[in-house]
C-alpha cells in the first residue's frame, strides 16, 4: 500500500462551530486527494492537503456525462474521547461496487481506509461533540479528462471532504410526512439505482420538489416497472412494522443496499423479530393500515440513521401516525445503533473502528 | 435581452488544427460563462473570456448529485464562406426542457442564441474548412453550489465551448457494426431518458464498453419495461427501412428527441415516404429480414449526422447488411442534409441560420 503524502497538515483556521450546523455546509480544513491517470498506469500518489478550489478544464467529462459516484459516512466522537466509525469497510466495498458499474477504476480499500482515517485525525477538532452530531465523511471520485467522446474517461479525481453536522432532525426525534409517487421513477433495475451513482440524485429532485410544495418532505419511489411495490425514500430505506412482521423491500437492483439498512437487519434478527427482505406493494401497506395492523414505518440512513414516519400520502389517501411520537421500533433501533457509535453500548457486532 | 459582456476576445493562439482531428479533443481560444445565484436574483452578468479552467469549490454539487445537463450542436463553413448552425433554436428548446427536468434554472432562448454567434464568431478561424469538418458547439449547465444536502443547487454555471471536429468517420461513409443488449437499460419512462441530462451518460458506459469488446461499436438499447422494444443507439436516435415503411421509435418518455430525428422525418415526409413513428420490437426487426422485408438500419445525430448499419446482435442472432456499403435511403439522407448544412441545397424548409 502506498504512503500517503501529507502535503499540509497544518492548522490555520479557528475551529468555530456555528451554533446551528446546517448538514453539509460546513467543511473542514484539509482535503484527501489522489488522481488516475490511465497513461501513467494508474492512481498516483496519495495526498492530504489544505481544502481549496479545485482548478479543473470545463470540457472534464463529469461536467458532460455524469461519471462521479460518492460515499456518505459518518465520525463519531465517542464518550470516552476515542473517534469512531460505522462500518467503513462497507462504505469503501459499496464505493467499489459503484465504480465497477459506471466504469471508474476501483481504489484499494485498505488505502481508502487509511486515507477516511488520516484526514479524520488532522481535522479531529472539527469533530463536534454536543449530542446527535458529527463529522460527515463524503469520499467521492469523478471523471476529469477533458474530452467529448462519450466513454469512460481516462483521467479521475478521489477526493474525501469532511463535514461538521449536527443532528439531522434540530427538533429532536420527530416523525416525518412522505409521500409516494407515480410520476417520477427513480431508478429501474439494470440501471445505475443500486449505485451511488451522482446521476441519480439529480433525478430524484423534481419529486422531491413537488413533494415539498405539497408539504412533504421525503419521495416514496415506487418501482419503475410496475409502479406497485415500494422501493425507498428520499435518501433512506425504508421499513414497514407490521403486526407480525417487519418487512423492507428486497434489493431488486433499483435500491441502494444501505449499511444503515443492513444493520438493522442484523439487529432485529439478533433482537428475535420476524424480518423479511420481500416486495411490498403499496396497496399493501393501505389494507393492512385499513385492518389496524400497519404499526409503523421508518427510514435508514447515515444521515438521519432513523426516521419515523408521520404519515403517507399516495394519491388520495393517506396513512396517519403521530406527528410527535416516534414509531417504538424506530425509536429503539435510533437509540441502539447511535448507542453503538457514540460508545455507550458495547461493540458486540464488531461494527466499531476506532481511529487510532 | 442582457449585453454580453466581452472580457477578452483577443486572439494570441495560432490556429493549428491537427491533421486527424479526434471528437471533442481540440478546443477553441474563448469560451462563454454566466453564471447563476438564486440570492442574486438569478442569472449574473454574460461573459465570453478566454478558455481557461474553472476555479470549482470540491463540495460543489455537480460532482455529488449530477445536476448537468448539456447539448451538442455544430457550425458550419459553408460553400460561399458564410457560417451556418442547423436549427440552433431547437438545441435552446430541449436545453429548457432538461432544464426543467432537473430542476436547473432555464435560460432566456434569445440570450443563448446570441451567445452561441457571438462566440462562434470570435473563434471562426477555428472552423475547419475541409470535407465533413466542422466546429462542434457545447453548451451546458451545471450545479456549483458546495453543498451535501439533496435539493436543486442555489447556484449554476451555464458554459459554451467550442472544438473543431473532422468527419465522424474519418474512413468516409463506412457502416457501423451494433448490438442490442437486455443486460442493462438506459432509460426508463418518467425518468431523464428524454432530457440530455449528464447522468445518462454515464449509466450507458458498461454496456458500450461490452459492446466493443465483442467488436461492436454501438448498443442498441431496447425498452427498460418490457425489454422487448428498440429506443435509441449509442447517442443517436435509429430508424428501420422496411420494405414499403420507415419506421422510428416513438418518443416514449425514455428516447431522447433527437433534432436530427426530427429532421430526417421532415424530410422523408417531404420526399413521399411512409415514414412512421411507433413501438418497434426487435422481434419485428428479425422477422422482417427473414422475410427480406428489411432493407436498412441507420442512427441519426448531430455528431455523425446519419450512420448506417452493417450488423446488428442480439443474443445468439445477426442481421447482416454491407460491410461496406451504407443503405441507399441513408446516403441519401446524410447527402441531403450535409448538403443543407454546408449550403450546397437551397434552404427550403429555413432550417439554417448564418451567424452574420
Ligand atoms: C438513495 C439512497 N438510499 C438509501 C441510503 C441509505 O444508505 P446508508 O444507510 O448506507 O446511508 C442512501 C444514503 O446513503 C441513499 O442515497
Ligand atoms: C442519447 C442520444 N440520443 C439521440 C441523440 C441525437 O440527437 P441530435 O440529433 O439532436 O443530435 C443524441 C445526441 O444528441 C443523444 O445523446
Amino acid at each position: 500500500m502506498q504512503e500517503i503524502k501529507i502535503i499540509d497538515n497544518e492548522k490555520k483556521k479557528e475551529v468555530k462551530l456555528p451554533e446551528n450546523l446546517v448538514f453539509g455546509k460546513t467543511f473542514t480544513e484539509h482535503i484527501f486527494e489522489m488522481d488516475f491517470d490511465r497513461n501513467k498506469g494508474g492512481w498516483q500518489t496519495p495526498t492530504i492537503k489544505r481544502y481549496e478550489n479545485l482548478n479543473i478544464d470545463p470540457a472534464a467529462m463529469v461536467f458532460h456525462y455524469g461519471q462521479a459516484i460518492f460515499e456518505g459516512m459518518k465520525a463519531y466522537k465517542q464518550v470516552d474521547g476515542k473517534i469512531a466509525l460505522f462500518r467503513p469497510e462497507k462504505n469503501i466495498e459499496r464505493l467499489n461496487r459503484s465504480a465497477r458499474r459506471l466504469c471508474i477504476p476501483e481504489v484499494e480499500p485498505e488505502l481508502a481506509l487509511k486515507a477516511i482515517k488520516e484526514l479524520v485525525k488532522i481535522d479531529a477538532e472539527w469533530i463536534p461533540e454536543k449530542p446527535g452530531h458529527s463529522l460527515y465523511i463524503r469520499p467521492f471520485i469523478f471523471a476529469t479528462e477533458p474530452c467529448f467522446g462519450v466513454r469512460a474517461a481516462d483521467s479521475y479525481k478521489f477526493i474525501i471532504i469532511l463535514s461538521p453536522v449536527g443532528p439531522y432532525y434540530p427538533q429532536g426525534f420527530k416523525p416525518v410526512p412522505i409521500m409516494a409517487t407515480d410520476k417520477y421513477v427513480r431508478a429501474v433495475r439494470k440501471g445505475t439505482g443500486e449505485a451511488k451513482a451522482a446521476g441519480n440524485y439529480a433525478a430524484g429532485l423534481i419529486a422531491q420538489e413537488e413533494a415539498k410544495k405539497e408539504g412533504y418532505s421525503q419521495i416514496l419511489w415506487l418501482d419503475a416497472i410496475e409502479q406497485k411495490y415500494i422501493e425507498e425514500v428520499g435518501a433512506m430505506n425504508i421499513f414497514i412494522r407490521f403486526k407480525d412482521e417487519v418487512a423492507t423491500p428486497a434489493l431488486s437492483g433499483s435500491i441502494l443496499p444501505g449499511i444503515t439498512r443492513m444493520s438493522v437487519i442484523e439487529l432485529l434478527k439478533d433482537w428475535g423479530y420476524n424480518i423479511n427482505e420481500r416486495l411490498i406493494a403499496i396497496e399493501e401497506l393501505f389494507n393492512a393500515a385499513d385492518k389496524g395492523e400497519l404499526l409503523e414505518i421508518f427510514g435508514s440512513g447515515t444521515a438521519a440513521v432513523i426516521s419515523s414516519v408521520s404519515k403517507l400520502k399516495y394519491h388520495d389517501r393517506e396513512i396517519k401516525f403521530s406527528e410527535t411520537e416516534p414509531g417504538e421500533l424506530a425509536f429503539k433501533l435510533y437509540d441502539e445503533l447511535t448507542g453503538l457509535q457514540y460508545g455507550k453500548i458495547e461493540d458486540r457486532f464488531g461494527w466499531i473502528t476506532i481511529v487510532e
